[in-house]
């Protein structure tokens, strides 16, 4: 186990009921809010309606800024940042997804940062001061309703890029999973991915005697699997929106990964196609991820050989690690069908016309990954894996 | 599932080099602070100067409070809240175990409270207020190093009791593993007991649609069953001691128990056994776990089937839940002695001649528990159950 620094002071208000609580979270010294969210879907769900009532029985001054969509764009982010510096903002509510809340943590950065937000994701300049932030999250994905990190996609060059800090981390979070039952299945199926993959990319590392967060790993992997298949099912089942929900959050708490090497190779692959085609983040994982479990799992067959019988039950008896391993990628890959996702690009209409040049822009800053480093020409190779 | 809130912003500093992150940790605005320990085995092991030399550096005027004992006296905690008043102390810092963090706790919230600090104990008053404190661990166990609670003796009747608060969830716990290398057996495998307690008492719940925190408490105890076996056949395994400090840290840091209705009948009818014998916490719970589950299993036996399942690897074919609980409260009797821990009373020298009086004391304020809701008579048998 690799020594560790830990730090997730979001409060959980989880929970049927747990919109009401949004009062007693919000401190009492905040005068000016910022409301931030996507398009009409609160509104008709009658979320915006209860959120603004609440903020009003509390005399707060709320402005509002809608417009976010998926892989949030810089533009909105400055105008945000424009707006909290005129107004004098002391708090930022982000309700909907992963896109609302990164677009409301670079936000909650920019207004206190002279200079370009963009900096932070260049690594230019780092996070000293921030507004803070809470969340009422409406669709379980990306985990960024706890964590400490923004991904936002610059239109200037269409970059996707993320920043880092503990300073955005949420104040609060308020998870009612009833949010969100009226998403539509892609939705849903594409959130699950992501939460599948914030655990994978912590999964697959060559830290040893990471006995207690391996076991974490492959038992919130098992219970998303299982809780997937009954939303299949059922799409209206609140037990399993729960459990997706509360796993989702803990996927990408931080939690998971202590005290081992994490790799994110697989995310920022994706974010390359999600730059050029705005395609869906959870589609590029269910994507790019079998493809560079194909490109790597010789790396470590071991890891992989315990992913198949501890995530996927598959029996070992008489089977290589190799073996094993390429039966896990293979139930992934079925599992991922299962809930419809796609598994090859060819299937959302990317050819491999601009494989060298999004390759290229994933290692503008230098190799990527640390169960296998990754340059140019391997990113190339996995595009190819995962075309047809 | 049920609805839940949650919140533990303890900042984790975990590794080797940990304590040498003390001055980080502390906050610059404090001038005065109260350090509270045990005897003298962070003398002896050289922490004491450690951290002695980081306080001086910082130029902080340091009142110590020594002499916790194991289940930590109201006395000592009464004159440390008498320092904490008279010298205007901001902050505590905690070094050693349970006990040790536990009075500091008792000292925080109850230095910033006019009335008497027993009355948090007794809920005839709630923390309003605390003094800020800080955790460097020598004793994996308890899991007070994040967790809202507290359990304090009153040599006044020998009243072992707590109290939990959001307010004296430390603000930092600062983890070295190898702090612990110098723990005798007995207490390396007390405070694993102790550790494994605080799953189970979450873990056996009629809480349903709970699949994530059934598969995380699964994985901790899995976890800990394993490098147990390792420490007990090498205590100075480094890699074995941090899985067992991060699982103490996750197994009462309130996120294994969330959204579940949890239990702690078997907490609270040890902590009888401790108040008048004054037993190590962890042998009360290694030899009261056991009787508890052979009194309540039939409440519930599919539960304990899966125990046998997934935590002791018991194959289920051909066998009843009924069959499958036993065995597993069988492997779980053998699992404590392989460690040395007893599982009788008669092994610690105590007889049922004071069964009812500490049956009575235990129901106190009301039946205890939700798995199985136990009154004075249960409690006297569950005890006899664990008397030979």
């Amino acid at each position: 186990m690799k020594d560790f620094y830990y730090y997730n002071p979001t409060k959980l208000s989880f929970g049927k009921d747990s919109v009401g609580f949004l009062g007693k979270l919000l401190s009492k010294e905040h005068k000016r809010i910022l409301l931030h969210y996507g398009g009409g879907s609160i509104k008709r769900t009658g979320l915006y309606d209860q959120v603004m009532d609440i903020l009003k029985e509390r005399n707060l001054e709320v402005y509002e800024l809608p417009g976010v969509v998926p892989n949030p764009r810089l533009g909105l982010v400055r105008e945000g940042i424009q707006i909290c510096k005129e107004k004098d903002i002391s708090f930022i509510l982000a309700v909907g997804g992963g896109s609302v809340i990164d677009s409301a943590k670079a936000i909650a950065a920019g207004a206190k940062y002279d200079g370009d937000v963009w900096d932070f994701f260049t690594k230019e300049a780092f996070v000293e001061e921030a507004i803070p932030l809470g969340v009422i999250l409406t669709i379980p994905a990306t985990g960024s309703e706890t964590s400490n990190g923004s991904v936002v996609t610059n239109e200037d060059g269409m970059l996707k890029r993320s920043f880092n800090s503990d300073l955005v981390r949420p104040e609060f979070a308020i998870l009612n999973p009833e949010l969100s039952m009226t998403l539509p299945d892609n939705q849903t199926f594409a959130g699950i991915t992501d939460i599948i993959s914030h655990v994978l990319e912590r999964y697959f590392t060559h830290t040893e005697n990471v006995d207690l967060t391996d076991n974490l790993c492959e038992g919130t992997l098992r219970a998303v699997i299982k809780n997937s298949y009954r939303l299949k099912e059922d799409p209206q089942d609140y037990a399993a929106r729960a459990e997706i929900m509360q796993s989702g959050t803990i996927a990408h708490s931080g939690l998971l990964g202590l005290g081992r090497a994490d790799d994110w190779s697989s995310h920022k692959i994706g974010h390359e196609i999600s730059a050029l085609y705005g395609t869906t983040h959870g589609v590029t994982l269910s994507i790019i991820f079998p493809a560079w479990m194909k490109y790597v799992y010789k790396e470590n067959p071991a890891r992989f050989a315990r992913f198949a019988v501890e995530v996927f039950g598959i029996a070992p008896e008489g089977k290589s690690d190799e073996e094993l391993a390429l039966e896990a990628i293979e139930a992934f890959e079925n599992f991922l069908r299962d809930i419809g996702m796609p598994t090859r690009l060819k299937e959302i209409g990317v050819s491999s016309d601009r494989f060298e040049e999004m390759a290229k822009k994933c290692v503008l800053s230098g190799p990527i990954g640390q169960f296998k480093v990754l340059n140019e020409e391997d990113i190339i190779k996995i595009y190819q894996l995962a075309l047809e």
